[in-house]
């Protein structure tokens, strides 16, 4: 059976990643590809990896019906036009961070404030990992931003397994790619600035620290730092757990966490190069690599995990949860492995 | 109906990467994947992109019978071992240069002499576009050769259309990835040496001219520059026909030879940030990108290709040519659309 | 002796480069430095490697009277504003192609004309090792592009030694860096879509073959590709002397050229890693990098130099020719050596 | 006054910037460069930025008579040879290991033991910041190692200035370029495999951890990610003071601390693409960048601090140190301002 799907906000980069998705989607069709800045013109000519899809973009004012809504859109663009979006499919999912949290308040905390509040409680967090049961059949779908993605897979174990309790202060230091920027361009995201940097951002008061803080109920600080990739997110965690634990228990909270999710791989220490999760590793595909290292002399947990910001982080996401949504393959159309070698993700 | 299929040098770079294509083949099973170094060993703890293979290199010496067997050798492996590949399997696709030259005369000027001249003529040239009707049944084929291939996709419908009579000198400047050089290692390849490179490298005499020569009958001065990038091979070629020549005569020439071609994208001038061929474009996939310009003020033609060498430039040719060989679809298991945006790819 | 130095453009990426050598220079004294968007900002907000110095961006408007004025503006800039440069200065060094070319027809051609054509005669090249004897004293002076400057530089020598006639056919296939765009921005030089890069521009028609020509009134075929540094500028030239020629022709001629030359590196081949002129052995230096293959089979030289763009190939030309401009040390303020080792430069 | 200077182990990454530093240094005079690999080849065949330098590798066997012997040998080759370094010289500067450490039992618990404890007293740590007033006629000089100058350059104030006691737990989470690795090459550092990482390693226990915990007795929490850079460290220290403070108490404390330093800058928060510390800002310099940001939520300070590894991390610290100990201008030979735009620094 085949969804109907279209893409708003298409010609950005992660509505370019949902149409690579959708093309290839076994059991999705795509309706239409909205842009304002590139109305009428091919979306080959935008995302030159889709040169032979035959579509053009078109007006997001004139939406489509179909099965499906995939929002790229900025934040804020969405809350304001949910009522277009769900008069036009009957399942959303939107990738931008206007129905990521869960009340009111933290978006007055956090953003301007929500425009829509009442939809907060029905809308759901796209991480399948944690969300798989709420997610099927759910018709608001918010898919989690990158770095908190990529947090939250790598520490949810830790408290389902009691190892933290939620009391803990959490150290999360993101290392994140240029497309995170999005393809707006701009000085401190040209090649000649913003080549083989090291570079915090938002180095204090990051907006994915709120949905992190949602997952666990903890205290996290919250570090971000551009590097030399292009897609990619890798958080270090440092956690410090209040009872001693060991390796033992480490690999048995993550495999118990882990085993049965076909999109999340353990990588902690074996031989070989690629010894911890990398985001190179994981480029193109919808993975997240999970790995952890114990420090007794510190009493630390580091743990490490790898996302592609813009699969896993963002449109495999979306896709992920609404494979769940629809009930069909999980896995359907994010079956691409990564490449090896590559380079700057 | 699967086909069995081995994978002899699989440690490798383009070992692995034929493994990642045979993975997703719908009309291929891999039955073994051999290496001297790595014996006993996960596919994954080298192949990080191949966690999920369930799969241990095995010794080359014990060779499974198989219907088809790709050799992923260095030089000069093939021509030693093709009686064993040949008792293992009815069809052998090889990867290294072993078997792409007509004539032993060619391999005593270019390479250490043949041991087995008696099958230069029974061997295939890889390249599907150029070698369809032949390789459509064949037992033994040869991959073509990265930098090659993408001088020859390039100029190809310049000779065939007559724009081009051989008699012409040809210059062939090209650009390619670090994987080129394989998996080994060594100071020059070592990331503070070979990073942000444009380094000269076998300025002339390079092995791959005496391809191009082959294909096309020309006079070929051809040089390489290692650049910054990990997968790709990106051929300029300076073309001075004896007669004046049309920018419509040229698109005349290119369209006829590639309009109907599945992996082959014309890509000259147009709009947007990519508007002649780009290795990023094409990192992953089995596309070339060929593109050309005009340049009255000399009478020259400029002809730009863009391959990834480990796709179009060796394994993904090799599993094109092994589907045409095997009379299955031309294009299974090498849909991958590439990515973007990408970094060095 | 000091001599006074003022900047316009200065907070531009050439600009920039002016100042940094400026400061360390024991003859000059900077005095002013212009930027109409920065305006009263320091010069260590925009180029951090420049906090140190005590100095903000002021009007361009309000000219200071020094000795040297180097103009660091868009092409068009200094015709327009040549007047009120020659009232605040003796000496004009215009970084800009405004003053490269010789005559009117030339600016016609590849530019939009001249509005001051009486003084291109006046004007000279600032390349010191083509033009030393006319640029002591001289006080209207065009620094060279980078491309023509790396492939003037390379080819000189076989025109001066009568290798080439200038009737021969010469291909010259450039490889640059980012900064050449400039500090603007804009997608298409975003990392995301630069990053890794093998991309054709101006494949055609490029301004900086004019300046080839006008050196050796050849007829020259040039082609440039953006690559993945920021730094530099590789010229690979491809020429087909009528005469045949030897490898001890060439060293004879090249060492004759460039043995006494302060910054023209000969490196053909030898041992190492470093074989040939790499951009990234020169980055930050005002040295050009200069060798050559023979290939006898294709009766081809292949030449090969590399400079980085903002020095050999813009501010360093300049601050160079200033100083034979003033008979001071050559030399002076250009000493610094380039890093090892170092990455995309 | 010039003082004669060797270096033993010339031929690796931080030998060949001793003597990059070296040449261009005002009171010292090159003497002598050993490297057993290359005996008795120009160093320029091995530093191409060096091949003007008239020198040669000689055996380390044959250590020629100097005032300042440099060692840029790896971790063991100091302690053993120590009483053949003294005997050729007065001053040793060790770039390894060997002598930072205080005691034997300390390198009993991060290295291998030691062989000469004795000289453990002797031995002054060569971080100009902290150690000024020991470092004068200082005759065994041991220059930190990379990251942990990065932290220690960053935390230094904080502990000074009574905001950390040393009872607080730290957290040190480091981005380091490939340059740190060595010359030596190897599957891991190959250009493919290493370009474009975020690749933990040493994620805990790296022995670095020692010298942090050294100078200021505090736990730490350490771990390090190769990035995708050659030189230059990141460190970003994520630390929780027991009592609470505000931006003009971390600004009183850095500036009292830095103000007069002449090789480090304050760069925290402000205008620009570069508001914080970043490597590429101070790569070739002897330059630290240090900056901070406050988070009250989390009560927590995040300190960022940047260098490049080969020489505020090392070879440039040895000279600055140097030059204290022979009571020289401290910042003579450290001149170099550092580049913009520049890559992967």
């Amino acid at each position: 059976m085949t969804h109907t799907a279209s893409v708003v906000g298409a010609s950005g980069f992660t509505g370019g990643e949902l149409l690579r998705l959708l093309r290839g989607h076994p059991a999705f069709e795509i309706v239409q590809a909205t842009s304002r800045e590139y109305t009428n013109k091919t979306v080959g000519s935008v995302h030159p990896n889709l040169r032979e899809l035959d579509l053009r973009f078109s007006e997001p004012t004139d939406l489509a019906s179909v099965d499906v809504l995939f929002a790229a859109t900025p934040h804020g663009v969405s809350m304001e036009h949910i009522d277009a979006f769900r008069e036009a499919a009957d399942t959303i999912v939107d990738l931008s961070a206007d129905f990521r949290l869960d009340s009111e308040d933290q978006y007055d905390q956090w953003y301007d404030g929500h425009s829509r509040p009442e939809l907060l409680d029905e809308s759901v967090y796209g991480l399948v990992e944690r969300h798989r049961d709420e997610l099927a059949g759910a018709s608001l779908i918010a898919a989690g931003g990158c770095n908190a993605t990529a947090a939250i897979v790598g520490l949810g174990p830790l408290f389902d397994d009691g190892i933290l309790a939620g009391d803990e202060r959490i150290v999360v230091d993101v290392k994140v790619g240029s497309s995170e920027g999005g393809a707006g361009g701009g000085k401190a995201s040209s090649h000649a600035e913003r080549s083989g940097v090291v570079r915090p951002y938002a180095p204090t008061g990051h907006r994915h620290e709120a949905e992190i803080e949602q997952a666990f109920g903890c205290e996290t600080a919250f570090s971000a730092h551009a590097v030399d990739m292009i897609r990619g997110a890798a958080a270090t965690c440092h956690v410090f757990p209040d009872e001693p634990v060991s390796k033992a228990d480490l690999w048995s909270a993550y495999r118990e966490a882990y085993d049965d999710e076909p999109f999340v791989r353990l990588v902690a220490g074996g031989s070989g190069v690629y010894r911890y999760p990398e985001p190179k590793a994981v480029a193109g595909s919808n993975y997240a690599e999970v790995g952890f290292e114990l420090d007794p002399g510190n009493e630390r947990i580091v743990v490490f995990s790898a996302i592609d910001n813009m699969m896993k982080g963002s449109a495999g996401q979306a896709v992920h949860a609404a494979n769940v949504a629809l009930r069909i393959d999980e896995t359907a159309g994010l079956d691409f492995q990564g490449l090896h070698p590559v380079g700057a993700p």
